[in-house]
């Protein structure tokens, strides 16, 4: 499978890149990068220095695309190929709200090809996994989304949550991207904890979206904070909501590993996960356990926010498009300690 | 004043002495520390090394004494003095909780010395400033109550929010103490966050108690999970809460400020606090918000968790006990970057 | 291949598991660990899950061992597998100074084994594949050594350098192992950078036998201070020393890529590396350069401390003794960022 | 003393901001920084909340003047004050090299005003007290030749090292300055260390200007090699040389302890020091030893590089020069852990 990376020189665009490198039915015959156009993959990036591989400005031909480019500017460089019928994942989030009202809102311009939200399809294979084997264009979910979904949506698909929904977020500093200046830059970051965009991210109307959808479109009431803390890789959300009904945590842990089956990269887990237990991997380690003073639903989601929360899963669905097995290129334990 | 202080050797002792170095009315005439002793304090903790004082096994003879013992052992060190009418600042939880069951359901051992709770006073200045400056014995608040109590006190105590009351702490490593072994070891705590206790820590009772005393005793449903961040110092409490009637980012602001007036060492901000600018500072920085789409109460507090959440706060307490202006000696400011 | 670990509880052995997870000919079979002995792996090290396998108190049954055990206590149970003809991998010290004498000098302990000493092969590949390939006995070489001896030995060899060389080493903290204590904890190691060892560390005859053997013998004058820097893994090395004779930058990379030839984890590079660049991979990323206003050589390499540092070289040596390719299971591409 | 800072908006003028707040005998009068004039010091830099000072484009009127300017733009914005006989300390490289072609070298450009060379002193106290008493302009000395002149300055004034000196040092970020864009970024540098500038780093020539100063004149051979590590604060050196007699290590600390008599910004130990001792504080730890295997000089200093590598140092600068007692404002102990 000839693939395109558009976009190759932002942290996804990478990951991507170092992913595949193992994925044994994959060849990367074009990867793009604006400002880097014309130098060689591993000269900017040395860790990617076995790829013999110039970037380009523009994908060339490929059988697959990846789009790791800024939300609000992906759609317009995938349309062409979602038009053409190349199979493409869009690692930004211009495919993921169905109303291209709530597009406009959340990241301030109008939606630049809404003629195809309709046929894309909302990349959490948790969730999704027998739509997204058939789309031709998949939305693959933010990093603060996939962990939130997957700690809340057992839950809430069950009625056993709906309103007063807490999630509280703690990304590593890699989710702000690449080239992103001085305010994450080392000596300000490190030894900090802060919150950030605390009246609104834009990760929040995906969060609701899809658990209205686990609930015939019942919207829940949910507040979401992020906060930055100083490491590189990690998101760790604690999630709360006071329950509708008395569960034990044995209880809770039993509805969420039905819930997720035999889904290779959520493993419902006895303790609290810490992140590093999943960096570098794809897994998303989910912890719901039960506050039996208040009734009060805590389920934990660890991820690595560029595997499972970005080209992780992108490998992930394009796997599950391309009818390979899902954990392909994707099989590497956790780098610990 | 003749100051002794009981644990030198463990962080809360250790700051203790960093911060009297610059305390015009005090000498620490004597300091213990168990495995230690006979050592130079400069010896063991090579900062402290223009102190010309040896660790010794016991406080031989002081005006004035604090312990920062381990919580369960510290009551029975501090009782002699107390009884003996010196004036004791208790940094472990011994003196905290009032009803003495409380201490034994949490700390797992009987009360040692029940019958000096009564004339405790929980040294929070914001809350309790005039009996503070009246007390013998001072139980000095722990690190996330001190956090929490001042993110969430004016709006409980105006009933603003009354349950389904969520604290999700985030704390640096040194709030686990000195000594602890692998499990804080650099290389499985860095790049790494995760939830402990997340069924119950033992600053939760405190946290309710002195919420319930700015209610006539009414006690808040509360839920507290505490996490830990790769990072030396500081604690981040991001609270949240429905409020039971709407209010604007700004009234809430202005209700928090008039509620600390000239409380020197709790600044209502404007924005959401990192905790890196309390480094090595007393200062507690309180941003309370609401989210307008739920009507919930957020609200952040920072501080530096060995500072105003444990020996800063301490000499604040020491100063208003023995009537010296409340910054005597913590008006350094914070290190940053 | 039927392999058993020996101390798998440690860094060592448990990034042994790690890598082998992706080795097609391997089965780990039995994994020993003294205290966590009738444990699941998983439960111990949660990234290990995907191994259905139970830590045993011995190793029951295998083909090909590798001992992962402290210096100075592995020597004792490889020397029966030894003495039986099954392959065996040492990861700590004892089988790598040839003189028995040099091991109880800087181990404190008379060798345990001195009769197998000589059957025992230096695991370098770099320097002694031919010998590895025919080994039963591998001496996998210490993390500081691989390093320094990557980044000196195409210059020792040639004679550009003699004496007065220095090699100043910073490693990460998980070179000083697991539950190592206090004085490794985070908050002490964190935002702190030291010299530990200054007189003399137990890795410096291992660099000075193998420089030796470059040049029939010669003892170079070599001084060797390691650092800690607070990050968890890689190690880079700077060495020093005046130059026999001038040269430049590009004669020096071209001496060393010839030295190298096609060994496939040892790249000479045309920039000072990171060793974020190897984190999880098991390349030597290795830059020789000139002062040319002192005419000195320096030379820098950069490894992952517990891959090409430890566990990745032991597989790399493990390959070579059973006639698989060489980079087997240790194709993955660095973690970056 | 009323005192301008031009540039209070790097981490270097910050820091001068943050040490004067405590200083008895100054009031800040006027801060400039360009982009951000007109803003509140405490809006832009929340830890400087204290201050009620707004940011200016220019220096009004002040009896004292600190640039902490970029190097090559100091000189200009200094000048006048210097003409008008107002006391300066530039922070910058500006005033550091005697010899102005070797500002040209490098730097990169012509001197902005070579006639003030010859009344300007290095201000180094240990080395140059007398004459930084009496002077109206100061150079600051750069982070680096702080750290490295303490560990070399009283060996090679003594003769015991000429040439083959080795200075591997190791700095954490905040030595890159503020807004350095995405290299710094905490993604990149964090985990990692790295070598920089190998070939030639501007602190070199300082170096060696002040080492010749010691010996007549004499200049050494010398090697200087940079590094980043990932932490914010903090410089170790580590400098090598081979000895021109045998000296114990007893003899050497001896030697050393006399040269820098009643210093007080300079101790020398009997450990390694570790940077974290002198964190937000002046200190300068110094630890001589001797590799008696090779008969080398090891010397390790310690700083804080925003401290006794520039605004520390340049308050304990203007401390002499205003005739007051050398720690005014210098006092606070290091903030550890």
């Amino acid at each position: 499978m000839k693939v395109g990376i558009i976009n190759v020189t932002g942290y996804a665009g990478m990951e991507l890149a170092r992913i595949l490198y193992q994925h044994p039915e994959v060849e990367i015959v074009s990867a793009t990068g604006r400002s880097l156009a014309g130098k060689k993959l591993g000269e900017v990036f040395p860790h990617l220095a076995p790829y013999d591989l110039t970037i380009t400005e523009e994908v060339d031909e490929a059988d697959f695309i990846f789009s790791a480019l800024p939300s609000a500017s992906s759609a317009a460089a995938c349309a062409p190929w979602v038009r053409r019928g190349v199979p493409v994942i869009d690692i930004a989030a211009d495919f993921r709200l169905k109303n291209p009202d709530d597009f406009q809102r959340w990241y301030g311009e109008p939606h630049p090809a809404p003629d195809l939200l309709e046929q894309a399809v909302y990349g959490l294979p948790e969730l999704h996994r027998e739509r997204i084997i058939k789309s031709g264009v998949v939305a693959n979910p933010g990093c603060y989304p996939t962990a939130a979904l997957l700690a809340l949506a057992p839950a809430y698909a069950e009625g056993l949550i709906e309103d007063q929904i807490v999630v509280d977020a703690k990304s590593g500093i890699s989710g702000a991207g690449r080239g992103t200046g001085s305010s994450f830059g080392y000596s300000e970051v490190n030894e900090s904890v802060s919150a950030y965009r605390v009246e609104g991210h834009a990760h929040l109307p995906e969060i609701i979206q899809e658990l209205a959808g686990l609930q015939s479109g019942r919207e829940p009431g949910l507040t979401f904070v992020p906060h930055l803390v100083p490491m590189t890789r990690g998101i760790l959300v604690t999630c709360y909501a006071p329950l509708t009904r008395p569960m034990t945590p044995l209880e809770l842990r039993s509805l969420y590993r039905s819930f997720y089956g035999t889904s290779p990269f959520t493993r419902v887990v006895d303790y609290p996960p810490a992140t590093k237990y999943t960096l570098g991997n794809n897994m998303c380690l989910v912890y719901p356990t039960v506050d039996e003073r208040t009734n009060t639903l805590i389920s934990i989601g660890a991820i690595d926010n560029l595997m499972k929360g970005a080209a992780g899963q992108a490998v992930q669905n394009m796997n599950l498009m391309c009818g390979w097995p899902e954990e392909t290129a994707l099989e590497s334990l956790a780098v610990y300690p």
